[in-house]
């Protein structure tokens, strides 16, 4: 099937977003050609503009068109904590919930031996560096809780024992909104050792 | 939040597209500048083009780059069937059925006075110019069974009456795979006012 192969290449070309398929990106191609395109032409420049002036930030290594990000910039944040996630969406999640006024640092993914990210593939070298010129005392290790993400925090702890930095690691647990029923049990296991008290004295 | 005013429009933008929130957005953005970045490149590249250069075909009235459409330019269809549907996502689903080997009318939506959608507006008038061009001898009418659309679907009967063409509907009935228990009572009707003799003789 084919009416016009601009159409065709449209549509293939969606394709690259996560989660669209064929039918998702059909109608998200028919769906820029109706109506009057400002979107779609809108869409088109801002794609072209963030993939040629976006790269890493020299400081923490998120996204960012300048040398260093709005907020490495940022003078009224803590740069005594420091916060480090495995890549930019997770520093967007944390953003979201407001509750973190520290600095950031971004690894490129987790450490994975046998897909070739070793320490050097993830910037454990820049986070060394950060950590001595910025004078942290926090390290927060926001790593996700996989088996890579784990292992990574592990490593990050280790290399950075005996720079008088305290080293923590996000509370695991029960989701909030969560039901117990529905909690798997490594989840629960962790809910039950971190346990803590009600009324504290 | 905001780490990046660029990051931001991305993410903005791609909520034009259907049924992208601003989580989806956020995550369709990440992904863009994540690796190569060779499909964004390209996706930003199809948009600009297809915003610039798809028209309307002068004969079906569907999307296209040229000024008749490849599927009016296809001397092997039946130039005696004429296909008449709402929009180029009908066409679209029409073609990929592979059953259908006529030509197509596309009509910029159904009639809906309210909305300011009269005969005019969603292209009647071509649609008559094209019948008698074309020495159509059979139209089938497939709109789609809403109100409108069964509407629209007898007022171009209407219109073409006496012009010696055999106008015909889409069958209307339980689709493929369907339950009885799931199917409305309007489909249950039409489903048994259109039965059909099991064997026939």
């Amino acid at each position: 099937m084919s009416f016009s192969p601009l159409v065709d290449e449209l549509i293939e070309s969606l394709r690259c977003l996560p989660g669209v398929g064929s039918k998702s990106a059909q109608r998200m191609a028919l769906s820029l050609l109706e109506g009057s395109r400002a979107g779609a032409s809108r869409l088109s420049a801002s794609i072209a503009d963030a993939v040629e002036n976006i790269s890493l930030c020299k400081s923490c290594r998120t996204y960012s068109e300048s040398e260093e990000c709005d907020l490495c910039k940022d003078s009224e944040r803590d740069a005594s904590l420091l916060c480090v996630v495995e890549s930019p969406a997770d520093l967007l999640a944390i953003e979201q919930s407001h509750h973190f006024n520290g600095l950031y640092f971004v690894l490129s993914g987790s450490l994975s031996p046998l897909d070739g990210r070793g320490p050097h593939e993830i910037g454990i070298p820049n986070l060394v560096d950060r950590v001595e010129s910025l004078g942290v005392k926090e390290i927060i290790l926001a790593t996700n809780p996989t088996i890579e993400g784990e292992a990574t925090a592990h490593y990050i702890a280790d290399v950075l024992t005996g720079k008088g930095v305290l080293m923590t690691r996000l509370a695991h647990g029960i989701p909030l909104g969560g039901s117990l029923g529905y909690v798997d049990v490594g989840t629960l296991s962790h809910a039950f050792s971190g346990r803590k008290p009600l009324i504290s004295e």
